[in-house]
């Protein structure tokens, strides 16, 4: 299969490479395995030989850096760290339901995924090129040209300076221990932890430390929140709300959207993220539609960085069933009920409650 | 009026005394004056005289401190900043009507405000007491017993120690350029902004740093959101989610709810606030339940430690109209929609949609 990916994955388009798994399988395991992880990229996969890549680290900083991958891993402190990336748009299916959404995949829940991430952390490297304190924003840079930006460009983004300088901001080459596949950004990618995808940057190149968010068209255009009475095509740098922090957000894994049951007791799993630098508080489930509400169990070290899975089991009468998930963040925030009320142009950050339609006879 | 309030205050409690302004008052300015302001207390405002009042910082420090007022005031720097506060049980009214909430005030939108705080920072403080880093929280006392704890003790509550060493953390001893009133804490109080109102502790006399949470009732049993079907009364310390950083929430300050109005443009206006470190994006105002939205335009200046205040006009239509009105956060994450879906025990944290009823003639 393309990418090393399963079979079953669900492919959103073939060039640039996108898709996700289907939901059982994001269920398996609180590592996923690296032939069920999403694929979100922009352009094709650029071919780059390890041994010519170098990163440069250039801006507001003392010393400029020029690193080899040998330099990046023997100058600096390797660190593993868990954590899980969710794209943007995940869950967008939900609010091209609502109304249509032209020229955006419809990604459904499986946009997300967690590995233990091995590199080097980006305050590290920021502190050896003698980083400016007082510059606000760190941006990326990668060779991968994307035909969706609007001049052509290579893809870039950037997060703010406080961010960059947290501990769990890591430069990675390996991914659940294995070297980073190509399709995931090798040989080196940020990872950025409960911030959107698109912040965690494959196929890393550059990093400039600056005052002001990066001006590429993935940070200034695009990755932002419209009003829904907006015209994404008319849509300029700088509009809308732009995207950095995940909102909190979960979802029902098992059983399968439309599946046929037995009526009775049913295993209900799922996942939940806080995003940001929150934690999953709790996971409501409920068979009828947010009247009555079971807690779930959360399965997995509590963290900021990695969702959690969690199950229940609850008693589905004989007929159709809704089931509702829906998560409480370390605010007691919860999540809003309805994809109708976060419909947006472009499809992003859909957090509304969770819902699938199972029959149970 | 007692405590140097307006006359219009809605009194929920005279002893300990408890009350919030009307909607409009808190619409007249950014800052709210101090006759206006929301008081949340759980005992009788003690005497404090201030030549006799001393701070004491101990726990996990190097140095010990015992500070006078003077003392405080001379060896650190003044500092002012904006912030807002906000009580947990903020817009409990609106949960109150879902399903009743013995024993709480049911506190309408206006247990929220903002002033201007003069102090010193409580990080500055802590790294002159040689505060260890390794500890997790910070906690404060002061002298206030409340009947309400159980058993009886002085008012206490913590927050996380990387929260404690920001430099928004005061503890200050004026509001508005004016002396800190008694019923707002004199002579010093913590300000914790983004934080439920309860951490920012008022008639401070003791700060702890320890590994752990406090222990006092008010952090370890109330304020806390727990499950809707809990038992309040037979909940006990850790139950439930613990309040700290607020989630966002937004209200309609005028019009005043029930009020009847001409048919036509009428001017709405409210408060938003994003809690937490997070900056208000948008306000959403309608006029027909949700179903189209007015963009409202935001006063002030932006910033994770103060409300916005918004207006906008809308065109109203003879009859009965509910307003509506709700906020993003710059995570791009929106208020959930019906306070009967957060409803809670002890009636915490209602940041559903605001919801107002007109009658235009």
């Amino acid at each position: 299969m393309a990418w090393g990916k399963r079979a079953d994955v669900i492919v959103h388009e073939r060039e640039p490479f996108n898709a996700e798994p289907p939901r059982a399988a994001l269920a398996a395991a609180h590592r996923t395995p690296l032939d069920t992880w999403y694929v979100r990229n922009h352009g094709p996969v650029p071919g780059i030989d390890p041994a010519g890549w170098r990163l440069r680290v250039g801006g507001r900083v003392a010393r400029p850096l020029e690193l080899s991958l040998a330099e990046l891993r023997g100058r600096f402190t390797a660190h593993e760290l868990v954590a899980t990336l969710q794209c943007a748009g995940n869950r967008r299916a939900g609010l091209a339901q609502v109304r249509d959404i032209p020229g955006e995949a419809p990604w459904g829940p499986g946009a997300t995924a967690t590995a233990s991430w091995t590199g080097v952390r980006l305050a590290d490297v920021l502190a050896a090129a003698g980083a400016d304190p007082d510059a606000g924003h760190v941006a990326f840079e990668a060779p991968d040209v994307s035909r969706i930006a609007s001049p052509p460009q290579r893809f870039g983004g950037s997060i703010p300076a406080a961010k960059a300088r947290g501990g769990e901001v890591l430069l990675a080459w390996a991914m659940n221990d294995e070297p980073l596949p190509a399709v995931h950004g090798a040989p080196v990618r940020a990872v950025v932890p409960g911030y959107i995808g698109a912040r965690s940057v494959k196929w890393l190149d550059r990093i400039t430390v600056q005052d002001h968010p990066s001006d590429n068209f993935f940070q200034a255009t695009s990755y932002r929140l419209l009003p829904p009475e907006a015209d994404p095509a008319a849509a300029g740098p700088g509009d809308g709300i732009s995207l950095g922090p995940l909102a909190l957000n979960s979802d029902i894994l098992l059983p399968d959207d439309g599946a046929r049951l037995r009526a009775g007791p049913a295993t209900v799993r799922g996942y939940a993220l806080a995003g940001d630098d929150r934690e999953v508080a709790r996971v409501d489930v409920s068979a009828d539609g947010g009247r009555t509400w079971t807690q779930a169990e959360l399965d997995g070290p509590p963290g900021p960085w990695t969702w959690r899975l969690w199950r229940t089991s609850l008693d589905l009468p004989p007929g159709p069933v809704t089931l509702t998930a829906r998560a409480w963040d370390s605010t007691a925030a919860a999540q809003p009920e309805h994809a109708a009320h976060l419909w947006n142009p472009k499809g992003y950050a859909n957090n509304a409650w969770a819902r699938i339609h199972v029959t149970s006879v």
